[in-house]
């Protein structure tokens, strides 16, 4: 393989851990995806675009997606072929750097949709907006999910750097 | 120095680049943390404790204050005499796992703020709370800085876990 020091089966264990990890981020975040995209109370005409930290949330949602498909289509073809897709450092550098900033990002993301669907909540106490307030947390609660499936992915990327050469 | 293979100079540079970011995380985390507390409107016997996602966002202001009063005293106390206070690699992995969670802790933090303070803003809007709001939004952003510097030393101590024996 491409490592030297570190024995190949640690090396292979970590990656195939780290597929795991996105594939289950990936799947969180579709499902959270879905739950707010079409969470709307159509008695009284709310829906989660009218409120700001929801569309914060759907952002963070499709950035972390977008960027776990692009790493499992990495993952799988360099499964497939026994190659890593970007060659030299750059590859460890864009998984550390990567799975940084989207875990930071979808924490963020997960932080905002809790915040305001429990504060929204108990503002709108006269409303009956349980519904859609309980479907709002179900889908934070993918997004945490999917947050911390990413920060454990950041953990194995942080250990791969001494990988890279200096 | 304790470590092989690096110039001091780099491991110098990089021990006080995190002890000022450090410092900088600390101010900033006091000033947001007295700003948030002291945040009342008078007229409508509004508080910070009123709101929810902004005791979540004080309780991880004072966490990461703590962890890095703590990180601080370490550094000091590791500059002033040489050594680290946690030797071995003991060190390293709690600068790498600290620094980890703490950032993600205030990510979330400052996510759940600035998402409650945009939201109830617009849901209160038939009341004059224009002036606690623009000192939640001002917490948060300092909130927002202090979550900033600890994932640059985050960065930091992930670079560092090489030097620690496998």
């Amino acid at each position: 393989m491409e490592t030297s020091g570190v024995p190949p089966s640690r090396s292979t264990v970590s990656r195939t851990a780290v597929l795991v990890l996105r594939i289950l981020t990936f799947v969180f975040l579709l499902i959270a995806l879905i739950l707010i995209a079409i969470n709307k109370d159509s008695d009284l005409g709310v829906k989660f675009s009218d409120v700001y930290s929801y569309r914060y949330m759907i952002s963070t949602i499709v950035i972390g997606f977008a960027y776990n498909l692009l790493q499992m289509a990495f993952s799988f073809f360099g499964l497939v072929s026994g190659n890593r897709v970007i060659t030299g450092n750059g590859g460890y550098l864009f998984d550390f750097y990567g799975d940084k900033v989207i875990s930071y990002l979808l924490a963020t993301g997960c932080g905002a949709g809790f915040g305001a669907s429990k504060d929204l909540h108990n503002a709108t106490d006269g409303y009956d907006l349980s519904n859609f307030f309980a479907k709002s947390y179900a889908s934070a609660s993918l997004l945490l999910f999917g947050f911390l499936f990413t920060a454990v992915a950041s953990i194995f990327s942080s250990y791969a750097l001494p990988k890279k050469a200096y």
